[in-house]
């Protein structure tokens, strides 16, 4: 049930809502999101230290404007009591709703079909609406609604599993509930962070002389309830419609007015119209950015459902952060990490540029917490959290938190790939400046130059969190080179806004000078990169030991235990391949490959989708095929046990990018657009559109070739196999694709072999 | 006032009495402590790991026995108020006692002259004695003395500093309160961790005839009033004798009786002869154990001190742990360390060996505990807590608490020097021997052999806590190599006691195979040793943009900063310099000490001790002489501004270990007893004696030469700056001291030089 309520969330990227039945019971973990809004929580130190965070950020379950209950005659509509004759619910990508579909036979047999169709929309941003149809089947039946607006939900507890968030108890605290006719509205404040919000719900139905409807108020509840008689085939409808307004600033009048104008709007679109302003902004999305995988229907939907998520986290998160779960559960607090940079951005980069445009630009809003950060740590610069909601770090596990200093290199990578794939000049001067410098300030400080002159960064914290506070992490160091080179690049671009910063020349040769001269340490008699110095020399991981239910690793073992050997819980030196894969030859990635394949157990969700990719890159395609499978099934499968209190998104993301840059073998590095596309062994066609400079180009891929198409725009000249090929609108052009080397085959650890999962339950 | 009550704190190592005055007020930190009564408390964390201890133990403060209040005509005594004509108070290392000799005022006129004597006995372990007598001085007065018994007394706030202990309100739970003529006995139990401890007190008085004595109780607690009136020059004497008990076991009755008992024994024995007990105990003790400088009255003063100091935490903990703090404050939570093992034992070893047998017995006494956390941990033998009061780990950050696994090489290093020193080997047998056997189960779990076959020790924690996870310590490695020798030998000597432990001669020969191939890592280019793999190519710490307000560094930077910069916190290599100095030449100490100095900031206070060693064997005699002096004075000038919350034991220690293992240049590697003596500049004469295997040696060492002599027993062969002598009893020898070789000079980082400490005001 959990899995299900977050498989079928729904969400603009400003309201989330999970999965949960309209009548409200059962339920899992009922949960109603607006981004970043958060309540703060202390956190408990036995043994404090200095720069500790002392609160952190938890997302709360808001009032929930979903529950539509029923009485059918006396019984409470309750799935779990009488007869269930059929219930479906359909998650529509196409039209963006959430369809339910069900025949109940109440305990005092009576029988009724009920349909409902719930919407979060993405044109009107404040806006949710149901529609909830109900029909008696063969005797006429007294119906009763009950249309409710609940704050404080009691939610279940979280268990000891660390990475479910922490749960609050009654987080709002009352300051209005009012009603009026058919509507009724809440508003409360969050006790410790004190933010303000709003929920106001109203009414529309057919056939106003037969309906009693009261509406009644009490704490934390508003209901309004219609009351009727139907006769057998005949349908009552109601549309619910549910505003929501937030704010640290505003006072109580204007959230209500401001949640009050949005249903009126709503209602003035009415429930049609909604619908059909939520296609027409699907149909745009899916113009760009449908993906079409023929050889696996399975997939093909996993590939769907994957893209619609992202788009649904990103689309209107608006200089909010965009969390590593949405906002389809309370997962990880809510937070987001460095993954919503280094996964989703690529993907709304090249499918929702201005998704990804606001995302960076809230990471922008947040330079100033950054910057005191970074004073508090005893850096120039910025520094930005490891999690957070709002933007102050909201780690308590500095050696996988602070020391992971990376985020600043993957937040300036996603501010280049940005600028690179857009050309928006204006966001690189008034935005991405400021961050790369401020990040570039950081890493000359956090790294030294050592006797033999190379750039050292010690004691940081790579993406696989099974290593911790190591030295000269390959994947920080390259991509603190990429920040390092595009401060001094943007900083040439823009001088006149780089003085602003105070950046001088000396600066600015500081910069260069530690990007030229980046130590990446190689084991020479291995023949591959340690993950970082010294990491080739640990005891290997006893795999063979290790028993299938000991995974993951970090809920049965000491972090100690884990970091002193080799074994690898994400991508991290093969991430460093993908996003820094100019810094490879082919040999060291073929070489490297293998070694980290070995020991790598994917005990987090980030992982999969990068071994996809480089496995496509290295020939290993059947492999890479299944990766790709075992990203897209990773919530559909619930294939870590935990997609209940939340998607993965960066993995849904990861589908995206196993796809266009596995099969396709996009590269991106430092604005240059290149592929080099492969088709795994079991399709016959892969197909796939990204915007880039404004264009709209489109690949399909088949076994033997691969035909660009541009659909508009200015000429675009990129590299197809490292040879170099011109497109020009309305000329598609089809390439052969050269043999595949066949590699030396790769082995995973005992027992972590990419996952199939079961049958897929939600294919149809 | 909090540095007084440490430094005048009387104990026997079972019941420890803070320094507060007789009338409780004012007071810093009321402290009475029963060794390893303790309670627990949860441990806290905002993002839990697997094994991460879930409660700690804290120390508490018990049943306050002290108080003595008087009431001088209707003014209560407190030296706030009123006039104070003259104060003194003696700590006597001959007679073992507190006195006090004061002269007041009252605010009313009412002056009066007041003695008191205050005793722990060392002979009757439960006893504790205070003999309070007060005189009017030119005019009648009417005296009432309300002798109290307080439980739950109301301590200060602990404050931010993590160092300081976690203060628990009321953690005692009253079972009974009884009085009778005039005795009172309280009975309490610990919350949470179900501890049962009685206290009672008794009282003697002179001229029965003229007092009125009344008994009352309350809750927590028990009171004896005693009224009179005295004329001018006429003394009322009052012996207060208190008895503490407590048991995890025994019955409420049980512990009655108990403490009933030994109050009676005490009434028995008298006053003065609980005096004389304590003398005929402390002369036995000097004869054997008095360090005698010629040159330096102060240091002179400040040796006894701490010799005096180490005895009262050592000399009766029979079996519990001697904390870090000994019994002078709740400083640590009241946990004891390895520096128990690797500082105080080597004392008590050499001056009161049953002192450091009971301390190891108590270690032993714990393997059922250690064996559970290596189990925990994945490990087979044992492995001990970092900080623990009764044997569980407490230590909640695990970096530099589980990771510091050199405590179990200290616990073994602390079993073989006292087996050798004493020849005892019953006890190696019975308890020495599991220890080591566990232990070296451990290191070779914990290390591995890498590709080029040396014993390789990753991902942990030496000595100097501002490096943490780090590979091949080189203390670690050194120790943990004496560790397996250790063992391979023990089992040799006891093979049917080994074979009860299940050692079978693969692992022998495994202990010996890591023994033999340990790796120590050398860095060629500087010429030194690493204190780990990778330290050297660590960027070293701005010293010179460290403002002297940001020492200790961990309470101003993140542990990050610091573990990935090379500075120091507390000898590390050094000390392997010192323990295991046979693994090093002498070039190498002189290049290392050289190195290690310029990076060795001393915020522990458990540093010093071993730069005075090693300064004194390198041949830096001024330098050796600074830094004993910074050892003597740590507590007595208050120089880490913490004497507060206990007196810093180790370092204590370290004062004799300065003395007879740096300027008596006494080293005790593997049995073999050796000395290098020389001399400070400005002493003319250094005199120690240590116990030798049944043996008393005496050493006595002028600026040309030593004599070394031998009170009784089997002649002894030993060296003497490499050159091999022999000592008959009662035929002293006296031998040449080569002269010194100059070394180059060594600095401390700036602002970091020994520390002189201010003109001292305990010195009379």
């Amino acid at each position: 049930m959990a899995q299900s309520e977050s498989l079928f969330a729904l969400s603009n990227g400003h309201i989330g809502l999970r999965g949960n039945l309209d009548e409200g019971e059962p339920h899992s973990l009922p949960g109603s999101y607006l981004n970043s809004l958060y309540e703060l929580r202390p956190l408990p130190y036995a043994e404090a230290g200095y720069g500790y965070p002392e609160s952190g950020q938890s997302v709360i379950n808001v009032t929930n404007g979903k529950p539509i209950r029923m009485l059918v005659d006396d019984e409470p509509f309750d799935v779990r009591y009488g007869e269930l004759h059929r219930h479906e619910r359909v998650l529509d990508f196409r039209d963006g709703v959430l369809r339910r579909d069900l025949e109940w036979t109440s305990p005092a047999g009576r029988r009724v079909a009920v349909k409902s169709t719930r919407l979060v929309s993405f044109v009107q941003r404040s806006v949710v609406a149901i529609q909830y149809e109900v029909t008696p089947v063969d005797e006429p039946v007294r119906i009763v609604l009950q249309s409710e607006l609940i704050a404080n939900e009691q939610l279940p507890s979280a268990g000891n599993d660390p990475r479910v968030a922490a749960v609050m108890e009654a987080p709002l605290e009352e300051e209005e509930v009012e009603s009026n006719h058919s509507s009724a509205t809440l508003v409360h404040r969050t006790r410790r962070s004190g933010l303000r919000m709003a929920a106001m719900m109203d009414h529309q139905w057919d056939g106003d002389d037969d309906v009693l409807v009261t509406v009644n108020c009490y704490q934390d509840l508003g209901r309004v309830t219609l009351s009727t008689t139907l006769d057998p085939g005949q349908t009552f409808r109601l549309t619910k419609l549910v505003g929501y307004g937030w704010s640290s600033r505003r006072s109580r009048p204007a959230l209500r007015s401001q949640v009050s104008a949005a249903v009126t709007a709503a209602k003035h679109t009415g429930f049609d119209g909604l619908c059909a302003e939520q296609r027409e902004y699907l149909d745009d999305f899916w113009a760009r950015a449908d993906v079409q995988l023929d050889g696996d229907e399975r997939l093909q939907q996993a590939i769907r459902f994957s893209l619609f998520h992202v788009l649904q986290a990103g689309a209107r998160a608006e200089q909010r952060a965009i969390p590593a779960k949405g906002l389809t559960g309370s997962g990880y607090d809510g937070h987001t990490f460095w993954d919503t940079e280094t996964f989703l951005l690529p993907v709304l980069t090249y499918t929702a540029p201005r998704a990804a445009r606001d995302a960076l630009r809230w990471r922008h809003s947040t330079l100033d917490l950054a910057r005191e950060r970074a004073t508090q740590l005893g850096h120039p610069g910025a520094t930005f959290p490891w999690r957070t909601i709002r933007g102050q770090e909201c780690s308590a596990y500095w050696p996988a938190g602070t020391a992971a200093y990376h985020i600043n290199a993957d937040v300036s990578d996603a501010v280049l790939r940005y600028v690179h794939a857009t050309g928006d000049l204006e966001f690189e001067r008034e935005y991405g400046l400021e961050i790369l410098v401020e990040t570039a300030r950081l890493w000359v400080s956090l790294g030294h130059s050592d006797a033999a002159g190379k750039f050292r960064i010690d004691g940081v914290t790579g993406p696989d969190e099974y290593s911790a506070i190591t030295d000269n992490n390959v994947y920080t160091n390259l991509m603190a080179q990429r920040n390092l080179r595009g401060a001094v690049n943007v900083v040439a671009a823009h001088p006149e806004k780089a003085a602003e910063l105070g950046v001088a020349t000396a600066e600015v040769q500081r910069w260069r000078r530690a990007a030229e001269s980046m130590y990446v340490p190689y084991d020479e008699r291995l023949g591959v990169h340690p993950q970082a110095t010294g990491f080739t020399d640990h005891e290997r991981w006893d795999f063979e030991n290790t028993p299938a239910s000991h995974y993951p690793l970090l809920l049965n073992y000491p972090y100690g235990d884990i970091y002193r050997r080799q074994v690898i819980k994400q991508a991290d030196l093969v991430l460093a391949m993908h996003l820094r894969g100019d810094a490879f030859t082919p040999e060291q990635k073929t070489r490297n490959f293998a070694y980290y394949e070995a020991l790598t157990v994917r005990d987090s969700s980030l992982s999969a989708c990068t071994q996809a990719v480089l496995a496509a890159e290295i020939g290993h395609m059947r492999l890479a095929q299944d990766y790709l499978s075992e990203v897209a099934l990773t919530d559909l499968d619930d294939l870590h046990h935990n997609t209940g209190s939340g998607l993965h998104m960066a993995n849904l993301a990861g589908v995206w990018l196993g796809l266009v840059a596995g099969f396709g073998g996009m590269r991106d590095h430092d604005g240059s657009l290149t592929f080099a596309p492969r088709l795994a062994p079991d399709w016959t066609r892969l197909r796939f559109g990204m915007i880039w400079r404004g264009r709209l180009l489109r690949v399909e891929i088949t076994q033997d070739s691969a035909t660009y198409e541009l659909a508009e725009g200015e000429p675009l000249t990129t590299r197809h196999h490292g040879e170099e090929i011109t497109v020009e609108a309305g000329k598609a052009i089809t390439v052969k694709i050269p043999p595949a080397v066949t590699p030396v085959p790769v082995n995973q650890p005992p027992g972590r072999p990419p996952l199939v999962g079961d049958p897929n339950p939600w294919f149809s």
